[in-house]
């Protein structure tokens, strides 16, 4: 069902050196799929992260953020359960999956990173957790085992891989990704780890994370809803090449942005339900928040959302989200709106040039860009969206039973 | 398809004295349904309103806002076409609707408020109109005629009556109106008519419509989309008897609330593929605003209304829309949590007493409230709402096709 994502070929993902996965079939929620996930980090790695905005942050979010000033020498990601909503209860129970690891690893619980995706508000089963590690440190897995491990209603695992020459030689990026529903990041996606083995300060990293996340994950929409697990992780596991100069680290950032993109994009193409990939563009605002105003607007309108389903250019719907968005001194008489290259509406009102079977054209296709146009200033926005279909009804009123 | 919601029984709408009402034929988008309405106001009649605060406000709600400061002597309403969207052109052919009536009627154009309803963007067919109006002026048509005359996706038709006592006598309250999808007033809904006999000065009808719109119309949403020709008409005919003091005053506004809420329900209850009717109380907040702002985050999230569509307490959701409010600084440890009279959430957490056989009691009825609670202060705001189904997605995939 999944839009233009073919599940990635395991040729192109390149292994990260200084950086070693293991899986596990833990039987966390089901039997016989791979749910847990252990990445460990050579030593002197560093580690960079962003996280949800949502007040119920999930418990192994709160320790992930604290435990990200320490030295970090391993991930632990389980899915089936997102160990949110879980209170005191759900902080005692991600601080123990923290300790066994580090007991397997011989290091401290503060220098494990652990992370939850699935169900909200059911304890996390720790004794199937604890059962599952030995494997999950002993396996050697690649990055696809890896993507396959964190997924829940993907239906398809979402790995990027990038090179990158830098001045002393050659560093790799890779990266991986779930998502498909409660997707609306506000600082990263649901989960996303992207590893090099480059060499680069602490510091450096952090910086990147943010910028690329904002260009990123935080540009993904499924259904507005923030997860309260959205973790976006950044390891440079520094046994690589060494990052020497300002130009070093902007190709760095550069294949960084390109993996996080793919892998946002992927999230997208991966809707839960989605038939359609939807790029929603807003351009010549006064500022980028108002772009980004409308363009949500636009992305999270279930009538729009609805009629891209339908390949139905029922555009109203879109000028009707352009409308509401709350920008309060907006002249719609400046504004236009194209899908593709067809201006369907010029002057507050349809383009008197367009013809219907233009739009029905160009949104029978399963990608299409909606651009709007506000005249009114130099600032742009883009996101990325999918449709609102029966699927995405039946996978959401048939989750959990 | 509609949550308790019988068609209203024709002898429990009371005619208004003082205002006439007509219906015709007009076959704008189909022929042979009621898609006309006009209603004529006795002279001297005042009426108030509130409109859609979207940019892209339809052309007639322009008109309707611009002609509300003159003597009104009727409304025309058309369901078919919203003649939203339509620039220059939508306000050329909306104000041709005002004179041709104008005509009729012998008054003048800016003592006419057209309204009108349907698909956005595409050209209003006043020819047609026009060879209806003389129908809807000579009929003598009942409440319930108007109320299925500005039916859209509507199901069930939407009216509702209320007598009062004043000091001088009894006044009537009669009310139509018509909503289905793109419901989330700001202001008003799509299109509400409130007319009463009682005779009471503009200003104090002005002051009475805002209010009763904030406890009625504005509590309502079904998908959040905030629609381009939402209005709510209150008018007072004054051929009946007089307000004289305040308490006569108070006596009308509450008949009025209570005739606007059960209009404003009536719309959720029909709400496009409605299954569940819902109340969202957020108590024991800080501001009636943030207690709206996590009302509207529980309602409008697309994974809290399709596991009210399966009657699944998969209440994690809830607890994620109100962390994603927006409100920065809030407690999540101090957030309890009822489905009806259930505690489901407390300190954080899932409920240590609750058990899921509980939640899926009360969320399989086709009534139920989602109660939150935030234990930071006094404030209060209560929505209503309904559930996303496969239906509302066939509605709106289909809409127009």
């Amino acid at each position: 069902m999944a839009v233009n994502l073919p599940p990635p070929d395991p040729k192109s993902l390149y292994p990260v050196p200084g950086v070693e996965l293991g899986i596990a079939m833990a039987g966390i929620k089901k039997p016989n799929r791979k749910d847990l996930l252990v990445l460990r980090l050579a030593p002197g790695a560093v580690v960079a992260g962003v996280f949800t905005q949502n007040r119920f942050c999930a418990a192994p979010v709160l320790l992930a953020k604290k435990h990200l000033k320490n030295s970090v020498r391993a991930l632990v990601v389980n899915t089936g359960n997102a160990n949110a909503g879980t209170g005191k209860d759900g902080l005692g129970r991600a601080l123990s999956v923290c300790a066994m690891l580090s007991k397997i690893l011989n290091c401290k619980s503060r220098q494990i990173l652990p992370f939850s995706t699935g169900v909200i508000m059911e304890p996390l089963p720790i004794d199937r957790i604890q059962a599952g590690l030995p494997d999950a440190v002993a396996g050697q897995a690649s990055w696809l085992d890896a993507a396959e491990a964190i997924m829940t209603t993907d239906t398809v695992p979402k790995a990027v891989s990038r090179k990158v020459k830098l001045s002393a030689g050659e560093a790799v990026v890779t990266g991986i990704a779930k998502g498909a529903g409660m997707i609306r990041p506000d600082m990263a996606t649901m989960l996303g780890f992207v590893a090099t083995d480059a060499k680069v300060a602490q510091k450096t990293l952090q910086s990147i994370v943010k910028r690329v996340a904002d260009k990123s994950f935080n540009c993904a929409t499924v259904d507005g809803d923030t997860s309260t697990n959205d973790s976006f992780i950044l390891m440079a596991s520094g046994v690589g090449v060494e990052v020497r100069s300002e130009k070093d680290k902007n190709a760095l950032e550069q294949a960084i942005l390109e993996v996080s993109q793919k892998l946002a994009q992927a999230i997208i193409r991966d809707g839960e339900g989605a038939t359609k990939f939807v790029t929603v563009k807003v351009e010549r605002g006064r500022s980028e928040a108002e772009c980004r105003k409308i363009a949500y607007s636009i992305a999270h309108s279930p009538l729009v959302k609805t009629a891209f389903f339908a390949s139905d250019p029922n555009l109203g719907r879109i000028l009707a989200a352009i409308g509401y968005a709350g920008v309060k001194d907006l002249d719609t008489s400046k504004v236009e709106l194209y899908i593709d290259d067809v201006r369907v509406a010029r002057a507050g009102g349809r383009d008197v040039q367009y013809r219907e079977e233009q739009g029905i054209q160009a949104m029978k296709k399963p990608e299409f860009t909606v651009r709007t146009i506000l005249n009114r200033g130099k600032a742009a926005a883009t996101l990325w969206t999918c449709d609102l279909s029966f699927d995405y009804v039946k996978i959401n009123a048939e989750y959990r039973t």
